[in-house]
């Protein structure tokens, strides 16, 4: 079943904004055996989008149009999709329910504009769009479907998962694609592969499966694919690779698919009752914000301490004027003192802190930028790790972020570092 | 002058890459006034190469196509431009040396696939690939140009620069594109619509300036764009613009093109030399990260408290635990407490603080999920103000930090809110 992706927006034209989309939608469609032969982007124009919708519908089996369904003079995507139907508006009550209540909820007036949303092409099934005004369409004509979804990328992110996925599942297409992602870090790239070596010999013979290196800031990840006639077997012929790489390179895996570290370090310290308190310098409130990003953290994260200047990393964590005299902020010794501070000023059973230099100036010659220490406190004992993360702020912050999550995960499950 | 850009590679339309080229080409062509009105994907299949390519032909005057270029059996694009053209092959000497001397810099044997890169469709010009092995191709025929690139960003990126936009730049296209953002947060997007109000009295007749409006989560960005026979001139239409906007809608700009609010208020605290504390329970850290982004932040930013129990919240920052059990955490009285709190405790000039519920659950019906109290401390005055950011997780995050900046900046600048 072959599907073709069409991107609407000016924005997308001129280069604003990267498409980030196009990669979300093929990658959900392969999911569920559905190849993608084409992708297109045009502008907002009415004339523009008819001519590459009626191309697209000639060729393939499936369509998804995103973009151009917002409130204003600009969007236009509903227009010319009612034009190809040759079909005109209805109200959708639902749909004028959703945006009201969720104008209401953020106690908002609701404006003409938006109201006018509820207004769908005759003919087709509404998809509710839970985070946003714009409702989606779905046409099914013969043996073609359309579905027509806001461009907002989280949007339709959630109206892909729950509505256009489940209806191609339920329908089935014949052949099923499955991946399995495992996460690592603290590796390199090269590292990695040199460790889990040659990769033949990882695959049963013509079984269809592939492995591919996805690196990323914060580590690489072994994606695993397999199409297979049932799910059953495509599952069957991923777990027979995956055992293969576990027993090479277990020790940096730290989780699988869309798993992320804070949450498989929550995971562990909610099962343990044990509670975690931070201290971060140059990681600047990163590693909170990520710890903080899981639901229920409250259970085990007490607090933080944002300790930017010197002068709060004393009175704030306990950390002698001396020490940080004799051996500067960015040292072993501070960053010791800060996890074992805050450890104790919290009455937690873990602390953690970073110190460094994040750049992209300020740095010398004995402590370049991107040199950062990394701390873990328990009752039992007190360490610092030391790492250099480059001189790109933002990269800085993220890498200092997991590797103190990372120390934490291995300090807990006792793996060595 | 029209121009297209085709992407060709298998691991787009799977969605294992995200297409940042297509944005990179357009944002170089549209600086010389080339507007691009179509972008394609295929895949790595010489038919389909073939299909693309001519109707893209027909179509644009300019032609841009990346990908597939590499030294593997996979990379089909050279083939199917020699039989697009009906052209063969023919060694380029230029660019065999410059792959050898490229293998002999890395101390690697040069292989006998990357030598076969140095042949190249008769009839082009060799556009030189300082990266890398593939070098590029560019047709004239008549009024029209296709350059042939690699898809390896940094390779084509370099390419664009020294070859095909001074090529058009020479060329000259009569036209100059340059378009403007102003970002405002702060204001629903059909709000803003409706105080801009009739955008077509906005523009000057016949000045082919066009606005657009492009959501996020934090705010709504205007985009304003222009083509001109001169950037002199493109400026003075997007400048008259500007101003009729900014008459409608100044207080809810905060910046422009790329600038984020963390910026901007860095900027007017550094340049007053005033100093912030943070105390944050549920944005958890994503607004000491936010602030802390920006190079430089240590001049104004003192140090955070993320409070995340109630403890924390009366022993970090004095608020009364009678004050809590009386009014809940969440409330205007904590929120002020909190904002007092850090300002006092870390002797800076301003404190800011947030309180709420990111859930997804714990709300209750008085006390709502994604309702957030957002605080304001300085010496003359302390106040709260009541948002409700909706239940996702991370967006409540993201919009509640974007609010307390927005606050400050406010607040600096003796704006109501």
């Amino acid at each position: 079943m072959n599907a073709e992706i069409i991107s609407i927006g000016d924005e997308l034209l001129i280069g604003q904004v990267i498409n980030s989309n196009q990669a979300v939608i093929a990658e959900k469609l392969a999911s569920v055996g559905i190849r993608v032969a084409r992708m297109s982007t045009v502008g907002d124009s009415v004339p523009e989008i008819l001519t590459t919708l009626a191309e697209a519908w000639k060729r393939a089996q499936v369509l998804i149009i995103t973009g151009g369904l917002g409130p204003t003079h600009d969007d236009l995507t509903r227009e010319a999709v009612c034009q190809f139907f040759q079909s005109d508006l209805v109200l959708n009550p639902e749909a004028l329910e959703h945006i009201r209540t969720l104008f209401a909820s953020r106690g908002l007036p609701v404006t003409k504009n938006n109201e006018d949303q509820a207004y769908v092409p005759r003919g087709c099934s509404v998809i509710q769009n839970l985070h946003g005004t714009a409702p989606g369409y779905f046409f099914q004509r013969d043996d073609r479907s359309m579905a027509v979804l806001p461009g907002v990328p989280y949007e339709m992110k959630e109206m892909m998962e729950t509505f256009v996925i489940p209806h191609f599942s339920r329908k089935g297409t014949g052949m099923v694609i499955r991946s399995k992602t495992l996460r690592t870090t603290g590796i390199a790239e090269s590292l990695l592969a040199q460790q889990i070596g040659d990769i033949s010999v990882l695959f049963e013979k013509d079984s269809g499966v592939t492995l591919a290196f996805l690196p990323s800031p914060t580590g690489v990840r072994l994606r695993i694919s397999a199409g297979a006639p049932s799910l059953r077997e495509a599952e069957r012929r991923i777990a027979y690779v995956e055992q293969k790489i576990r027993q090479k390179v277990q020790k940096y895996i730290y989780g699988e698919n869309n798993e992320e570290l804070e949450e498989v370090v929550g995971r562990i310290l909610a099962s343990r009752q044990m509670t975690i308190a931070v201290a971060e310098s140059c990681t600047g409130g990163i590693l909170t914000d990520r710890i903080t990003n899981i639901s229920g953290s409250s259970r085990y994260f007490e607090r933080g301490f944002i300790v930017y200047s010197n002068e709060s990393k004393s009175t704030e964590l306990g950390v002698p004027a001396e020490v940080i005299v004799a051996h500067g902020a960015v040292s072993k010794e501070v960053c010791e003192a800060m996890a074992r501070g805050a450890r104790e000023k919290a009455h937690t059973d873990i602390g953690i802190s970073t110190t460094g230099i994040a750049g992209p100036t300020g740095g010398t010659e004995e402590k370049p930028v991107g040199l950062v220490w990394i701390g873990y406190s328990d009752k039992g004992k007190t360490l610092a790790l030391r790492f250099n993360f480059g001189n790109d702020r933002r990269r800085f912050k993220e890498r200092a972020s997991q590797a103190a999550l990372e120390l934490v995960r291995r300090m807990l499950l006792k793996i060595d570092s």
